[in-house]
């Protein structure tokens, strides 16, 4: 479960002092995940960095007397135990609120501090597909798709650190902190956006439907020559300019396609057109096309694309230290 | 472009005051985006809850002067304009802050307020494509898949909620506002996690390879006699409860399988061992059955089973209003 480790990663980024609570023996499971550099586990590091750790059992009588001794100077506890066993441990909120008012106590589990799911065990994949995504995603017709990487965790997180400052933002006001109960699986469901309208709106469970948006027409990825790019259109001025850039300016007028509403309608025979009309050129030619047009365009990059593009280097996404 | 109005829906949901400001003359392009009910976009529905919205011309004197006026009460701005159009304005942070030094001034962009793709437009499926989150997804083979949720510009949203209350933190000490700048590209490349790390490892392209996980094993979907759900076992002890749970002790000391590291590497084998043993039972009848064993399990959701879902009624994650 990576939800803790990511939070407290991105609170360590914006300065946080951050002190990572292992145990003795073997440490985070996520220690034992490859791929691996002179025996230290990638994957580990992608997520702990500029973090201190400290090993401690907090069965024993030593280790807890530890922890509650960090607990009385800390800003925050996160934890992302199964709900019970920090008050197991005698380390539940309700006891470290005693030691520290100020404390806020954020605690990440599979589904929440409160019942009827919160004993079940969790990881990304099982909220990824419980809380809807894998159904909207992946290809019409097909098998629904995990997201590639371990967006369950990632939005809860995020989720996580939003919530865990806006705590320390009410702190300033009450001089108390509070306890935050993330569910990643909320956090799922609270992503999903307008898939929840359209099947309020409508009654059609919404599928995966392939690459293309299910509001806004065109939005979408199509093969050019050589490679796949993908284009959006969202308002009218931008469907006007692509037609142009794609040399078929009187598509604009055709009164199938005149609006965003029956573009999005006439969604399956515009995909034909519009893929028909981009095998006649290679994917850079297009971009520089559509760029002199103003249209929203891009290459679908492999991560070794994104490791190698000039706004990734020029913004220092990637940093080696 | 989302990613403005799903950060300032959080900050709203969190008790901020917010304020939305559209064009007099059709609004928030979202106002387009079905599906419709009485000819209200439930698009625009889904992100825009609890906020107030004025009309101004940004251009024209009269709107400028109260935009100016909101802002000097203002704690922060959030704009998703391309780069430099609020300069051209004349409502640049620069500008900006001389009127309101305690401002927070959040920009979100496709690309960020530096060269060289800083003047690029962009929208979700742009970032997802550009980013290399669409390389990852999918099934192996096969085209790159967009997240079927709009995963660009939320999770763009997110890191801009954390870097706008990070900046409130900050101005406690302080008594300073400051510039936020959110590329949405930058966010997808910062939730790649391990995949970076696989590449740097191995050198290896990191693809899109289906539904398991590319590090952790098994963590996977597979197909019961009815219908699908998915697996996970993120260390040695769930493994051997899985082999449990599936009627196949024998397997937790196959020496193929004995740690995660080989059942990673011998993944393509294990998924038909699993998926065979999964074919004989309904999915109710596993997923009961592994609860029994303490093994992290769930179904597969649609949309509509989420909405009629226990836990999500229980923790009122849907509420009437």
């Amino acid at each position: 479960m990576l939800a803790g480790p990511f939070c407290t990663m991105l609170l360590a980024d914006l300065g946080a002092r951050v002190i990572k609570v292992e145990t003795p023996w073997c440490g985070d499971d996520a220690r034992l995940y490859g791929p691996f550099i002179s025996g230290e586990s990638l994957y580990f590091a992608s997520l702990n960095r500029n973090k201190e750790s400290l090993a401690m059992d907090l069965k024993s009588e030593a280790g807890s007397r530890v922890f509650v001794r960090l607990v009385e100077l800390a800003d925050v506890v996160v934890e992302n135990f199964r709900p019970g066993t920090m008050a197991k441990l005698g380390l539940g909120y309700p006891s470290l609120r005693v030691l520290n008012q100020r404390l806020v106590y954020a605690a990440c589990s599979g589904f929440g501090q409160t019942r009827p799911y919160s004993h079940k065990p969790a990881y990304d994949i099982i909220v990824q597909a419980m809380g809807g995504v894998m159904s909207l995603t992946g290809q019409p017709g097909g098998e629904p798709a995990r997201v590639g990487v371990s967006i369950g965790d990632i939005t809860a997180g995020l989720y996580m650190a939003v919530a865990i400052l806006a705590a320390l933002q009410s702190r300033h006001q009450t001089g108390l902190g509070q306890l935050v109960d993330i569910s990643m699986m909320d956090c799922q469901v609270a992503i999903l956006e307008n898939a929840i309208g359209r099947f309020q709106a409508t009654g059609d469970v919404p599928k995966a439907i392939g690459n293309r948006h299910p509001s806004i027409t065109p939005f979408t990825s199509v093969r050019a020559k050589d490679a796949g790019l993908v284009v959006a259109a969202g308002n009218d001025a931008l469907w006007g300019k692509l037609c142009q850039a794609i040399g078929r300016p009187e598509m604009e007028k055709d009164t199938r396609f005149v609006n965003n509403e029956l573009r999005t309608r006439a969604a399956d025979d515009l995909g034909l057109i519009l893929n028909e009309a981009f095998t006649v050129r290679d994917r850079a030619e297009w971009l520089a096309i559509l760029e002199a047009y103003d249209v929203p365009c891009g290459p679908i990059n492999t991560v070794a694309d994104v490791m190698a593009d000039p706004q990734v280097l020029a913004r220092e996404m990637l940093v080696e230290i």
